[in-house]
């Protein structure tokens, strides 16, 4: 995917402290690029405070990262997000990561939403949001 | 898979700072330990300095990670560590992470072995080793 | 100081992810260290859960940190902690970083008591059990 | 000091990572901010490769933290950075992390510069440099 695929892009600058020993942004901390691009939108589409809603949270099931290319410090980076699947009780997020328009990873993560019972269907209202065409992947030109 | 499936097992202490905001280990801190497991193992089989050995080094290509149950901080941990797969070019490695002998979280990574002109075959000695039934995932009673 | 000076002692376990470009234990994980054991006495001490205790919190107001040798991975290491001084609304703790019996850092942290208007005393109970010397620095050998 | 003083300032993005359980800024990551912001203005001005040298490195030997106010999620912050003495083989950099021109935390690093023998001598080009008034704390109007 390119970047003019997703629908919601977060920015991120990479920190000294992201560099491994090999003088690339290491994979963990793109692991945690994608958390704060995922929650950025989550948290803008639900108004959840921190991933808590009223009565229950989203939790993070399952996330696969592909990683393409070396990421390079300094520099600054973006996160695309798109939400690919609607479940019943779930919600599937595809993400890449571009540093100067070249994708140098991409990412799938599954959340489930909970309350204290367990898994729980989504409340109308965000289904309807989350269901927005708007926020799922663009057809690049 | 329970913790006797893993050949290989590395410990983990968890950190205050490895705490999310509902006070339950964050996935990007398992994400962490991951990494440290995979790394101890291979860094033992391969006498890579820091996963570069002599004429190239070993790059995480490919993770996925299921999210099973919440960590509990303080405490201490377990990773279990087996090599599932052994390719021309790549390893896969099957984990979990245990905490009070409960499975937590899995994962499955898969790595390439590099040289400056990319991906390179295993040497026959890295190949004997790493395919070495010890490292398999073992049967358990 | 001497490992034998500090009455409480946190064991931290270097993560591959704590490694700089260097290969040494970075500066920033050290404070994540230092971080984890002064938390760790404190909520022994005092009861609290996270920090937080009924009435108030305690926050982290000064941190000062000397580097006097290079960490190493993979390795152990032991934080040392002892309360050093307790003032009407704050504590000060000292702590030493320690791998194979050397002490590779040192620091001073200054943590306040508060509630919703600001700094507050702390209670007779949670004085007495600061100013035990039993948490005091310990004559060395 | 105000934002304005610092002649060297580093934007930061706050990330989910970096959020305590009390959902604010957590001190360790304002230490990674710090670091991030140290290190690119010295990488700057002594056209250092990750802070290593042709025939040495400037490593971190001391740094205080004053935590003044509490940092906010999601959010940008900025760290401004001057030069506040040269030794013979240190330097002392002093730093400020705002928030919306507020001024969060301030730090003191001393850094020193060595070889493999020790603590080294500046170069003469190097304390040229490092003593140029432009890097030193501005007057605020």
């Amino acid at each position: 995917m390119r970047r003019s695929s997703y629908p919601y892009v977060s920015p991120v600058i990479a920190r000294y402290a992201d560099v491994d020993a090999f003088l690339h942004i290491n994979n963990v901390a793109m692991a945690q690029y994608f958390e704060d691009a995922r929650i950025s939108l989550l948290r803008t589409l639900l108004e959840m405070q921190q991933m808590h809603m009223g009565d229950g949270r989203v939790l993070l099931a399952r996330q696969s990262i592909d990683y393409l290319r070396e990421g390079r410090y300094p520099g600054s980076l973006e996160v695309g997000v798109a939400i690919t699947a609607v479940g019943r009780t779930s919600v599937t997020v595809g993400m890449g990561l571009f540093q100067d328009e070249v994708c140098i990873a991409i990412s799938d993560a599954v959340l489930v939403r909970l309350d204290d019972k367990g898994p729980r269907e989504w409340g109308a209202d965000e289904r309807t949001v989350l269901s927005d065409p708007v926020w799922q992947p663009q057809a690049s030109d």
